[in-house]
């Protein structure tokens, strides 16, 4: 089933500088994850924010809440979650 | 050029019914044709709404406002535009 | 899978009073029949206003969207959906 | 008399990790003696979100509030209360 | 039990003339039997605007709605519901 | 004349408990007074949120304003002010 | 007593022209008049739109709301009202 | 003096369709005449709605309000404006 | 040229109260300088809000944006601009 | 491809002054790079606000986002990115 989620995150100005360095380096290394998976199906760059639209294709709305909580900078992001289905006049199953 | 476009659908009560159809038939002809063309990249339905989320791909921002425009349905549309692009943690290019 | 749905209905003053009874009549029928299927899981009436909130458990985001289409007053709804799951502190799997 | 409570948990950055961490201990055990005792009907995760939609069985509007301070992480939480009632169709009480 | 509860009336401009006068005037009646009856405990006009703060004193939800559901503006009306409750600051029990 | 405070108290995570607790003690003294001198005339807790709805009779704005700054809690609150009047359909001068 | 009063008024697109003329010249004369009594302290346009900030010194928000609804034009506006006082640091009482 | 003027043009679904036509010609020739005239500065077409954003260089707000009365579509767009004056930061005095 | 200003004034609650009420201080004093010059014309309280409405008239948008910079409190306040220009039903200039 | 985007600098008042004037001079310095470049093509003070409009002439979207995560006050900022493209009414292709 596909989802898609925006994040947003929100990095305070306080934040331990090196620490918030190792969350996004294995947040990066667990998006990897995730897209070789088949999981994370698609992962876009909003253009001038630090922000992401993403397409999760995952079992059910169970595994989406698992995996957005397995996300290393979850605790600092907005997220937005809608749930998608096939379009009819959409040509392929994607 | 990627593009995330939200559409809804606003069918006035009082429009015409036969044809607000025909503009439903002939909007499913042109979004097959751009999909086949490869700028409407992605098109999912939003679960329980009349709307839908959309990739398009194309040259610049002048070709998605004339690809938009040229759709029958979109005088009936509230629309949504956020501009992409790559993600750094991205496995792949689209 | 459990979705919910806030529903609200809006119906214009300048509706014709008996189709829009009709529909209504139709509604309450649909309304029946997917709770006996065991679709429509819950239905409260929101206090105060012609709206509700809903519980469906569907097989996915598809059928919760045929679902929401085969409702007759769909057209005159503002809907927001929300997918869910389990929570770890429930103590049944409702 | 039934509400539907949507909450949302928002942890600052800055808070005490192990503090935290008892908090959502003992939230789960009264989330669990409420539940017990009928008075916290449905308990849904929100998929994606650390936040839940909930449905509470109480004399009135006064035992709401008491219940819902009584929560551990009550201070860390946005909350959205609506007051439900008896919707016209449906087919049982609840 | 208490309930707050704001209404703003929306006339259409192409409404008919007469038959909104005449809303109004059976309005007017069924507001001072509720009052009378002790169910809408104050109604105060919000200044400058079409529109009112009340506060109503019934059994339940399940009268808030069938009370709203008789007023003969209803279909005009936005509605905004807040249930409430004794404050432990305040000195008598209304 | 009649003004409908909302407020909102938002109580900072890292605000210090004991002076917190002292100022909620003296909030309600002061409460109290003002609900004697018949200058707070209503004060209902809002459901399950730290909030209450309240009604003001004050000679004019200026007078609410005062009182509102005396309150010890007001640097913790969002407020939202409405001047009322009478209505013309209440049966009563309050 | 003063009151900041924003009008933004919303033509309909199929309103009876002549009428709304005769409705804006009548508007016209009233808010003269309003104006040489004192009532109407300030009326100022906001640049570019069809919208007004007014500043009413009136008795109390009684005079306030039989002001606002003697306005020809008060169906066809949206209105936002906001109490004010005087200023610690405003050097003169207006 | 500049301002930045966002307009978005609603055409209503029953608008007369010939004598909208005529309004969007003669909007093109005022738009065309007053760009001529220096005082259109700026227009730009928001990507993927009929809408856009603008800058005006004007005496003053007075002189905007006239140029934003003087075009045909006016009645139909909902604006906003922004006053902008030289960023210390700019290297030129546009 | 004239603006309405309305600035909201938001005190951190970890503020240092000593440096907070020297501010405060120094911005009365401004403020009086600024109205003794014609350029504050108009300050008035919010009522029940640490807010105000004013009006400033200043040769142009760049001497608006210097005045507002030149507030000592200015870096505590939510600010919302809005250009006016004369009425046309306004019976003096001012 | 051009782009508005609107910037508004939050500076948290506990934020280290020094660090915090450092920025804004090297932000400077990157703006005045960034137009001599003809990437900033214009840069314009939101009157009363510590806000910005710009109009950024990129490749594309990746370069926006490139320029923008290069500011160095970018961490403090809100953004809105408004994808642009020509107007058929304007008479020069800027």
């Amino acid at each position: 089933m596909l989802f898609m989620v925006e994040m947003t995150v929100n990095a305070p100005h306080d934040v331990d500088k090196d620490a918030f360095e190792a969350l996004k380096a294995s947040e990066k290394v667990r998006a990897e994850v995730l897209q070789r998976a088949g999981k994370w199906r698609h992962l876009w760059r909003v253009a001038g924010r630090y922000a992401n639209v993403s397409i999760f294709d995952v079992a059910d709305a169970g595994e989406l809440h698992d995996t957005m909580m397995s996300l290393p900078l979850y605790p600092f992001m907005d997220v937005r979650v809608t749930a998608l289905c096939r379009h009819p006049s959409a040509i392929d199953a994607d």
